[in-house]
């Protein structure tokens, strides 16, 4: 593409990195904030950069957080002897919008496989199952994919606590089979939840 | 969206401000951006902040520019003598893109739409009809895209330059019907160009 100014170049291209962005896509916007004053421009990027810059992991479930703990897990109406585990943190928001759930959660940062190189090393199981010693936990809500990685990764962790007095339970199966849990609707996933079965290997 | 961090709910509002992008959409960048280097998120940020501070327009034809005259008026060897008029700094973009084209442009800003309130004297239409004036123009391009308003303003246009002795053509058709310039693929709009049409009233 042509861009005429080195100013629009690097702007599309600093868009075009984000995921799913395409040099096309990236030109529409900057071309709509070539017609936005300087400010709305300015608050844009500072909103990026500080979020950035503030944003750290929470040191109990890896949510994202703008403090040591999460608002979840620094909120003491949660339940804490439930733990929900799931892959990332859009799972936590997807199932934090359902309203349904009142335990807290583990981000797991992905699932087992061993196609693409992802050991349970390279999760936060770990720290997991030290959690689980420490915390006094009742139940585990395995919140993960139905696919194969989700259901060895689920095999994995059950298999570590055996001979533990834990529930380990998977979230109902009204999410569509192979589908993603972020996309599932807030009605579907909440009732899932609620209606969790108990795990059986 | 529960989003459990201030500044990611910023970032995602900030994001979800652009044309096209929804919070679910806002939020895919925002995630993206937490796993990257905190400098990978600041250069980002600059890179827009320093486009929106310097970008102008070509005090000669509108199209974007980082300086008093766009690089395309600025060069010497197009042709001062032949103008392609067109709605958008997008359109630009794609006939340059074409490789077809030697001459200059000059950017309306839209087209006249009654129904939208967009009068000639909200388009460069006076700056052009100065510059045809000044700088002996011989021809004049319309590049517009196919539609009543589009009609309209090359007729309002060719209206005005009744009586002087300038060339108007349309671009061939080549490009389809009621199609948007800009997505038209570049073999056929470099052609459309090149096999322009003299206009007729
Ligand atoms: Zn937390
Ligand atoms: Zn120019």
């Amino acid at each position: 593409m042509n861009f005429s100014s080195k100013h629009i170049e690097s702007a599309v291209n600093a868009f075009a990195t984000l995921p799913g962005i395409g040099k096309k896509t990236a030109l529409r916007l900057v071309l709509h904030l070539t017609q936005q004053p300087e400010e709305v421009a300015e608050q844009f990027a500072e909103a990026i950069v500080s979020m950035r810059k503030n944003i750290r992991q929470c040191e109990r479930c890896y949510n994202l957080s703008d403090d040591r703990l999460c608002n979840i897990c620094a909120d003491k109406r949660r339940e804490e002897g439930t733990i929900c585990v799931v892959e990332s943190i859009r799972d936590v928001m997807a199932i934090e919008d359902t309203g349904q759930y009142r335990g807290v959660y583990h981000v797991l940062g992905g699932v087992i496989s061993p196609i693409e190189g992802v050991g349970p090393e390279d999760l936060t199981i770990d720290p997991l199952l030290e959690r689980i010693e420490k915390d006094e936990v009742k139940e585990l809500i395995m919140a993960i994919s139905p696919t194969i990685e989700g259901d060895t990764t689920t095999f994995y962790i059950s298999k570590k606590l055996e001979g533990k007095d834990i529930q380990v339970s998977t979230i109902a199966r009204g999410v569509s089979f192979g589908g993603e849990l972020e996309y599932a609707d807030e009605l579907t996933l909440g009732r899932s939840i609620v209606a969790r079965q108990p795990y059986h290997k």
